[in-house]
């Protein structure tokens, strides 16, 4: 028997690779990725989670049993010596080891699974390599996305989920009943709030009543879609980051967009390098255009971003179309119309071969709270496009006249009701003011070159 | 005319306040908080949201217009000079003003309006100087959750809202139907995810996949309710933390709580010094027992946690009827029975006069995934006591035993092909595991001393 003392205490993996001495015994706990057998020695690969690199644990055959498998958590104590190996400096020697769970049947197998395979399984693909990496990067996006705004003094307000509006003017949306006991009619679910209730499909309306009080503010949350869309670049439950200024003005919130994307490239490059290299070699065939993973978030990090009005961009589509001769599925490019994805991605990808600003597009194709512009046809507003994926943010100046605003929602047959209080924010000590919204996955499948939008949230929600 | 050239950029009253020298022109922006005039001069309170205190501008009454009311929205030019009055050492001598929005019947008025009056006007009342305070501390309190896990190498993980799980065994949820379309039948609705929807009412269950696969996870992020509570402690949609640990067991979760309420409450002293007092005097009448807010949270950061079971807590209030003799609405206590509020307010606020952690609950009155205990009869549990608040953290073990985990469904009725993903995880590579819930605005409530949840949240959702 071995003398017991003071159990020994765990230590992250994460920490014994990178941070502890030579010959010292610990303990660590986790699930094992492979497990090699050769005649006199196992090499067991442990991971857990807090490391992109699995830890190598080197055992005798007789030390472990059947029941050490692909898929099962260990507690296990070794001694940490200098790695034969060459993909790590430091292994464990075996000392002792005890089973915490089993893992017969596991679905995954360390061979290559499909994305959609591990799809099917979102409950267990955190403990895949490149679902740790992707999430790892989601968090480190997410928390970097906080510190850029707590550095300018924004405050971070948690905007309603459920709504009374049952959109913007556009958009399919959620309903929200009370009660689930079967039987329960309609008409009394919709009874606990007084009137019908949505779930939102953006905070913006409500940060700007708190940026026009609270001066900056931003929302962090998820926002939701009914639409049927089976695409890759759909979810119907997402998360939104939605910044809102008082005082403020286009140029503003386009200047904030870009130092925000920017802060995020450089945040990730310097505090994921491992997890960006694991996924750069996964999306090598990805964005060829845009080079590495690492060269994109560089390009992004230190590029000035092309400006361009929706009238020159659409010069610039009817010109391609002309003389290059640029074949696009929508060839006929018309003033009004909307951009196409084809034509954002022209624009972005080969035309500026950079990130670009489209500002001032046409009033009748943007929401009803962008402020029209003295040309009477366009409003003050902005889409960020990024090679790859495309449109990524957009934003506005907010029609801060209750007598515009109003106008724009009677051309829209909006009832003006419905928004009262968004008015009363006009009625009340009105302000020039100016935000955007950003889609968190939208750019994570930038950052990790994750082609599904799937892949880049933990339980994905789309139709079925 | 006066010479224009590049315009005065704004600079916030938070920085005019606190850094700007002497003599200096700037340009501040905001809105109107008070009006006060005489024969040969006329002072202005103007807030923009940046701080607490307003920035005085003086002026002499041919300066301004009847425009300059409460709630007005002023661009202001003028120079920074030293206050003549004790209650800011700066102010602003006009030198040019534009009013940017009137407010004509504004119905914020500088008086004293009832809170019930305020929340009757969520979209206004970011503009009252209680809820500018609130809702900086409310963003502290964020920001502060947010470091404190990054200080800890937790990631934060987004789980989803919309979920198939009609509840964990209890408590009432909302349903989402796809189609906001009249005339839809709820069935049509249905399909949308091909299965019925709900609101989650918690994201734990999710965080454990994620826990048992990455390490150490939190969730921050909305949770819902159905319950038809009209209480100054209930919302239908509220904020929730949930942090969960892979191979932690009960005391790590509740060293964990610990450290977290620690750090807020340090937090939240050192950052917010003035919005604090500005609450405290708002809440002089507030936790009588607790002292001042600061006293309560220096309370809450360098004292320990009292530690009761279950068992011993029922000893303790059977023993104060008995003795004392305490008069409990709820005066029969017997072992089993869940506590109720005024029992849990005995035991932090009169019995222990500090934070109190009651744990090892019967297993009959807590959820099925809390992890049995060796005696047969009780949970691997916590309940966090605040003295004021009473439950702010519950937490526990998870059942990481298959059959224990089946066994405790079945006890409960409910089916396990619901719950087939989350048994999986237990399937496959189990391993001990722990964590806790936070609810956000309960913890508000004890930073900012305001007694209705409804003040503690930007557009509180209830029951109509």
């Amino acid at each position: 028997m071995s003398k017991q003392k003071e159990p020994l205490a765990r230590t992250k993996i994460e920490e014994v690779l990178s941070h502890t001495s030579l010959q010292q015994d610990v303990c660590v706990k986790g699930w094992v990725r492979t497990v090699r057998t050769s005649k006199n020695v196992v090499f067991i690969s442990l991971n857990d989670g807090s490391s992109l690199q699995d830890l190598q644990i080197v055992a005798t055959p007789d030390q472990i049993t059947s029941a050490v498998q692909t898929g099962t958590s260990l507690h296990v104590i070794g001694q940490v010596v200098s790695s034969r190996g060459t993909a790590q400096s430091v292994e464990l020697q075996l000392k002792h080891m005890s089973v915490l769970g089993e893992a017969i049947d596991y679905p995954i197998q360390p061979k290559k699974h499909s994305l959609a395979f591990l799809r099917s399984l979102p409950h267990l693909r955190f403990r895949t390599h490149t679902f740790g990496a992707v999430f790892r990067v989601r968090h480190a996006v997410s928390y970097a996305i906080h510190t850029f705004f707590q550095e300018r003094g924004f405050l971070w307000v948690h905007t309603p989920l459920i709504t009374t509006l049952d959109a913007e003017g556009g958009g399919e949306v959620f309903r929200v009943l009370a009660s689930a006991a079967p039987g329960t009619t309609e008409q009394a679910a919709e009874t606990f709030f007084g009137q019908k209730a949505y779930l939102t499909v953006s905070g913006q309306l409500e940060a700007e009543a708190a940026a026009l009080g609270l001066g900056q503010v931003y929302t962090f949350g998820p926002s939701f879609r009914a639409e049927n869309s089976h695409t890759t670049r759909h979810l119907a439950e997402f998360w939104m980051i939605e910044p809102e200024m008082a005082f403020a003005n286009l140029e503003d919130s386009l200047q904030l967009a870009k130092a925000l994307l920017q802060y995020v490239a450089q945040y990730v490059l310097a505090h994921c390098p491992r997890d960006l290299t694991f996924l750069e070699k996964r999306a090598a065939d990805v964005g060829k255009s845009m080079g590495t993973l690492s060269a994109r978030l560089e390009a992004l990090s230190s590029r000035s971003f092309a400006r361009v009005t929706y009238t020159e961009a659409m010069e610039i589509l009817q010109d391609a179309v002309q003389r290059q001769p640029k074949k696009f599925k929508h060839p006929t490019i018309t003033w009004g119309m909307d951009l196409q994805s084809e034509h954002e991605r022209f624009l972005s990808e080969e035309y500026f071969q950079s990130a670009v600003a489209v500002t001032h597009y046409p009033q009748e194709i943007k929401a009803f709270y962008m402020r029209r512009n003295d040309d009477g046809r366009t409003v003050a507003c902005m889409d960020v496009l990024l090679p790859g994926i495309g449109e990524i943010v957009g934003g506005s100046e907010r029609e801060e006249r209750l007598n515009r605003l109003e106008t724009a929602l009677q051309e829209r047959n909006m009832p003006a009701e419905m928004l009262h209080w968004y008015l009363d924010t006009r009625r009340f000590g009105t302000a020039p003011h100016s935000g955007f919204g950003l889609g968190l996955e939208r750019l994570l499948q930038y950052v990790t070159g994750m082609e599904n939008i799937r892949d880049v949230i933990p339980f994905p929600r789309t139709p079925a």
